[in-house]
């Protein structure tokens, strides 16, 4: 794929948000564009008709922009609706068609009551697992008690990860949940489906990025994108300590890139649940099975360790609008490969890598952006 | 745009389905697969949670065809959703990515109460409006009246465009309404909001349809693309009797295409309402303003008339699945261009075109297809 660049990126804050989906998507739209102009309007969103009572998005935000009568277009693939929108949107201006594209990504969740937000969050599971009762957090449970039984992961060890999470959380101004927690917090905290804790699971949250991509020269380049899928019920899969889906996307990814995982500076990865960060990093092939364990008792994947993973806060403390994290971990790695951290700066930042999970793990996508002349 | 050909096209049934929706799109993608690989699927719908109560439902489809561990991903530009599928599809291909894609898009209504089909399809209309009370329909009536005011339109001549769909309908095998109509029919029929009455309206239907699309040569091809936008309220549109949001995916398709109006032997035009049908076709500028009307009425848009207009029977009689209807038009064009059309073969058929509305004229796509070496 020749380019694209990303000239620009940025994210709303996250958290409970009073404005509307179209408001917050707008306002970091504006941010990333700073006066550009874009041929066309790409976004990427869940579910926005029940979630956010918002159809037609596209137009709506195009609108809200005043950006018609240019073409506007929305991409769906769950949950990583904000990934798969990017690199729809990157495919077009490979295509040649566009020069310069906006894309977007949200979602407004906070204002509904929880048990409908799961209801609606749940809908992406097989029909056959949603008569059974299963839920994410259920399925997520499952891996989880796999993993353990598997590799020894404690119940301790697994704590690490959103203790890891908010930890870097606090160094992110636009971070849902900016709170040191310990270890006995996690394990002390609400039970959601054993073994996991209310800690172990991202939670409801609302916000938006944006990211312009351009056919012009910048500091970033979109390296490579990988697309997989898995079957829909989790019952139907081969393994549940590894997704398949992952493993195709990270593939695609790697060779669209011409780079493996061993030049990689900077890792965000869909940690929707807490196993799912460890599952993750050995499907993107940077440990072997059970590796990621050990990577993170003995502090590899914190910053300032040998693969910083979730610098942001990732989807546990930055939050999980689930449309947009996709393309918030994006914004978040384009900061990185251009010094623009702050405190959370990886040093020398030159290759990120981001994974996106839509489903329980059933459409997955990677993105590895580069910095030019790295 | 290089290419791409379509390889292969088909359609389920319209009408009244007991399948769900996963099942209607599986149905019409096996029959245009016909035992082809695809790299990659492409799905669109407008509201598939809503209508149908099915999240993720590329990867949904996927599975149900077996396509794992391949891409797969959702489009969605509320009704024009079919349309908008099959250019992002298209452009991936052009951009080298695949070689080979299965584009499917269906939508599956007949089975809620119309109460409630009619609130969410509402949805894709500006907050500010529907806060009104408008609907679709009072819209459509809005632009009836403008349009008989300034053009001279009687109502009777109006009741000639769903005579016509109903008359080519009886020719489509898939039709869902195959049933022949009069003008007297249509006058007597209830209304919805005056003007129009219920055979001014395209109808609640299910159904799917899937093109392979390939950089292989074929018999067909893709020529030309165009997505326009407008504003979301028609309040603050500048016309009543004219879509900007077609009259700039024309100018960028026919652009693509290096073709004009002229050239166009067959057309399917997004007659959700009868008076879009004569705004449509000036907008594509097949006739100038109140020039459609005059054609109309000379039965120039009829089968064997100068520029043939929904021989398929359109939205109106063919059905209206919302989301199924941009890739719909595609697969009767296909259908004409290869010379397979049946009873309803425009004779020498070469260049085709589709023109596909999301919302109320918000979010509108033309495509131009064009018999290879003609």
């Amino acid at each position: 794929m020749p380019g694209p660049f990303i000239a620009s990126a940025a994210c709303t804050a996250f958290g409970k948000r009073s404005e509307t989906l179209v408001e917050l998507l707008a306002e970091c739209s504006r941010k990333a564009l700073d006066g550009r102009e874009a041929d066309a309007l790409f976004v990427g969103a869940q579910n926005p008709e029940e979630l956010a009572g918002t159809g037609n998005l596209s137009t709506a935000l195009s609108d809200a922009l005043a950006m018609a009568p240019r073409p506007a277009v929305r991409v769906e693939c769950a949950s990583a609706s904000g990934a798969a929108v990017l690199e729809q949107a990157a495919r077009c201006v490979a295509s040649g068609r566009y020069r310069t594209v906006l894309v977007a990504a949200g979602e407004r969740m906070t204002h509904l009551p929880t048990g409908r937000v799961s209801a609606i969050l749940a809908e992406v599971l097989s029909p056959l697992e949603r008569a059974l009762g299963l839920t994410m957090a259920s399925l997520a449970a499952l891996s989880t008690r796999a993993y353990m039984h598997r590799h020894g992961l404690t119940r301790e060890e697994l704590a690490l990860v959103p203790v890891k999470s908010h930890g870097n959380a606090l160094l992110n101004p636009i971070a849902h949940f900016r709170k040191a927690i310990t270890v006995q917090d996690v394990l002390e905290s609400r039970p959601v489906s054993d073994p996991l804790r209310v800690y172990d699971c991202s939670a409801v949250s609302d916000g938006a990025a944006a990211v312009v991509l351009s056919s012009e020269r910048g500091e970033v380049r979109v390296a490579g994108i990988g697309h997989g899928t898995d079957a829909l019920a989790v019952q139907h899969r081969e393994d549940l300590c590894s997704l398949r889906a992952t493993r195709e996307a990270a593939r695609q990814a790697f060779a669209e890139a011409s780079c493996g995982p061993g030049e990689v500076d900077v890792v965000e990865a869909h940690d929707a649940f807490s196993i799912l960060e460890l599952i993750d990093l050995e499907d993107l092939g940077f440990f072997p099975a059970g590796g990621a364990r050990r990577a993170l008792v003995k502090g590899e994947t914190q910053l300032g360790g040998a693969l910083p993973v979730n610098v942001s806060g990732g989807l546990k403390a930055r939050g999980h609008p689930v449309g947009a994290s996709g393309l918030a971990q994006v914004v978040e790695l384009f900061d990185q490969l251009t010094g623009n951290a702050g405190r959370r700066q990886v040093d020398g930042a030159a290759v990120g890598l981001a994974q996106s999970i839509g489903g329980f793990g059933s459409n997955n996508l990677v993105t590895v952006l580069r910095r030019v002349g790295a």
